[in-house]
């Protein structure tokens, strides 16, 4: 048995004050943050400013509220770091939907915590058929969530608090997505400035180049917001399809940018090139784009007047759901089957580990890979020691395992998902992509949900499972699943 | 590393001569048992009957031919292993084909190959769109290929050869499904025969239930050979529907009993009734039985008039799919929505390790959500050594890889074989369900594959595609995978 030193861990009782006081943070960062639609509010005359002001000054008085007294001890292991990410952003979800609730833009509760939970884990899928009809400051806000969702509301957390560090890892590990997550300097609070910066810096310039391009600002902005954090949601009926194919190109190449593992940006700015050609999870991400979206632009040639053509609607589409980002140009529902099954594929696969992006993720499917194609090799030669390398490195034994168990879980939680959903009596795909888009954080599935659809036929009961699924997928299951092992609040 | 005491391995050259002479004895064996169907043929005066003697005595006439010189070296080793178990397979079912073009039932190659690999496999899909009229000979030959390939020819080989033991036990390792497989006894060959026996017993104790039932004797015959090898050809168009209620509840119980564990049998038969009691695959294996039974029947009760009726109904088809045996008595194809899921998530749990029965198997289940559940705790705990325990044992962390690697084959064989299948432009359940079908040797699959449909709308690449499939899912995918290893042909 290996000691995990990957995921700090101690015995004894529960940290509750830190929990508490991390939670209370987060309250006062989502009260902030809703000053941008107050001030979007302000500036097209809305009225809707109003559920803004009113759940913002909510948010920063129970925000003020919990934090009040500090922690005794600022130490908290991996157990403390699960149940605080979980925690968290059922936090913020419920507190996000408030203001939807207040608009009267979607009366019910559980359709509002729908919209949110899928904002802030940026799948995008959304219950409204339509939104254009909505205040700017309420499609403001909704782009928003996708873009705090992205990069992580605890990754900002610690960007901007000064707490001691090192067991602090286990609060980014807990939240950003991947088989393993890593520091790129020695302190976490630097390397999740580094992170924040890199975000915001691509943000603008695809906002800027939007601009140029021809969008109008408040567009460019929700678009690039609804990019970075690969979340998906549009302010137009038919999301990106009625906008000129420059921008479409545009936001295909932002889109697989996103997808990328951040990592590999401060990698180039810090010249460690080598480093960056050596990845290969880059690498094979970038492999099966571009095989992606020559297969299906081949295959949909026929749709389109010209292949070219054809190659940018596959190309957007193919990064839209790699990326897991859930934006459309076209309805690809109707596409040939064989275009419908890769799309359904990519939904899996997702994207890197360290990006902004959902999924199974590419890194978790080359460790699956490399460990089988071992395990086949030690039949032939079993008494020769093998051990898996990525990127020049030696995979230890302990990230097999996780992504093993990771990928049985998932499954587990698919399989129950769909037959929970099947009870309403729709349609097998309509229920496999359903579930596939949430725990993928795409948006969009197939059929009823297909990109022209929306997710308002479901039950609330659906709903609910749904919800599950967007948080699960975007905390990536563990952290989420904890909550309910008795064993998590046992003292031992 | 652990060194592979499980899976004998040696290094040197591989070693042909005894590949050569156990296929050899193959094809003996097998043209041994086309005097089955010589004669069926004679009883009824049929001419078809010339299609078997001709194949039979090609059978004999390579068998002798490759048997001619007795290898030197008796020993081989795992490589030989699956290597000698996809080859001889591959041959029997080339062979086997052969009648049913003769008799021009089935004229095209690929046809007449996809029916013997469906029935050797024991998956029981067929191309064929109504059986009635075919010769009785056919008939029994289609539905004996099921009994041979059920408990696996080179297992019925094991028990008729006299061979140097112990590393034969890598023949029967490479044909037996399941995570792990251990001899009843101490030597393999009587091993295999206590297997055969309890299979041969459980075999004519059905048929005579069923010829007491009022079915005919060459329905019950060819009936039982179906259960027996969880097969599911049937020797009437609408499969089992149109028997006695009787019938079907003799068929469904003797469909649950082939799907057990044979290991069990043998401990019941010495009184090990503890070890019985405690083995915890059959407990889950009837537990699902048992839910998915009652769940099922509950929402089928208003297709039915009695609940009853709807619970008896629920039952076989339950029965039919979990044991992969694939009889139908209903249209399953049109029942509501939870049902036809419920149905697809018992196509991959499968039977039980160690059974006629195919899919992923209860017992690997087992294994991945307790080295899930384990894993969690880990994260609570990190100090904590753990093992998994299964029936009173510890699971071997060979096994567990052992697992997740067979699962992640799975599922790229599967993921890979339904985009194949869409070039064909059928719809994606036709394309999920036939793959599933075939991958778990079940037979139908819902929509254009469904009960009362077949395989025949496929093109000819596509039923290749499956022909893998089928054998690739008996085998248990190694056997067939490492074929295609340059490193299985080297010498190291």
């Amino acid at each position: 048995m290996i000691f995990r030193t990957f995921w700090q861990g101690r015995c004894g009782k529960m940290n509750y004050q830190i929990i508490i006081f991390i939670i209370g943070w987060i309250l006062k960062i989502e009260g902030t943050f809703m000053l941008l639609p107050i001030l979007t509010g302000i500036i097209y005359k809305e009225s809707a400013l109003w559920a803004f002001v009113i759940d913002g000054i909510i948010c920063m008085l129970l925000g003020v509220l919990l934090t009040w007294k500090k922690p005794k001890h600022q130490h908290f292991y991996i157990r403390e770091g699960f149940v605080t990410v979980a925690l968290s952003w059922m936090v913020l979800s419920v507190m996000g939907a408030i203001p939807f609730m207040i608009t009267g833009t979607i009366p019910n509760f559980i359709d509002a915590l729908f919209e949110t939970v899928s904002g802030f884990t940026t799948t995008g899928a959304s219950i409204l058929p339509e939104v254009e009809s909505l205040p700017r400051c309420v499609l403001f806000w909704r782009s928003f969530t996708h873009w705090i969702g992205g990069m992580g509301v605890l990754v900002f957390l610690l960007a901007l608090l000064k707490m001691v560090d090192g067991s602090h890892m286990n609060l980014m590990k807990a939240e950003s997505p991947g088989p393993s997550v890593s520091r790129l300097v020695p302190t976490v609070r630097s390397t999740a400035k580094i992170l924040y910066s890199i975000y915001i810096v691509l943000t603008v310039l695809e906002m800027v180049l939007l601009l140029v391009g021809g969008m109008p600002l408040f567009d460019a902005m929700t678009t690039a917001f609804g990019t970075a954090g690969t979340g998906g949601f549009g302010i137009k009926n038919d999301s990106i399809a009625g906008y000129s194919t420059h921008l479409q190109v545009i936001i295909t190449i932002f889109m697989i940018l996103f997808g990328v593992n951040f990592n590999i940006y401060y990698l180039a700015l810090i010249k460690k090139w080598k480093q960056v050609y050596k990845n290969e999870e880059l690498r094979w991400y970038l492999i099966v784009i571009v095989s992606a979206i020559l297969l299906i632009g081949w295959n949909i040639r026929g749709v389109y007047d010209t292949f070219g053509k054809a190659l940018q609607q596959s190309a957007f589409q193919v990064a839209s759901i790699i990326t897991t980002t859930g934006f459309a140009t076209a309805n690809f529902n109707d596409w040939p089957e064989v275009s419908r099954t890769l799309l359904i594929m990519l939904m899996f696969v997702g994207a890197s580990a360290g990006s902004t992006g959902g999924g199974i993720k590419v890194s978790r499917f080359i460790i699956l890979l490399k460990s089988s194609a071992k395990e086949l090799l030690q039949y032939l030669h079993p008494r020769q020691v093998r051990k898996i390398q990525m990127d020049g490195k030696t995979v230890e034994h302990e990230v097999v395992r996780n992504v093993n168990v990771y990928m049985m879980i998932y499954v587990l939680i698919f399989s129950f998902s769909v037959l929970f959903l099947a009870i309403d009596g729709h349609d097998l795909i309509t229920n496999f992509t359903a579930v596939a888009a949430t725990l993928n954080n795409i948006g969009p599935g197939l059929e009823l949900v297909g990109p022209s659809a929306n997710f308002s036929l479901f039950s609330y009961p659906a709903k609910v499972v749904l919800i599950f699924n967007m948080l699960a997928g975007r905390l990536e299951i563990f952290p989420l699943l904890l909550l309910f092992f008795k064993e998590t609040w046992k003292k031992f």
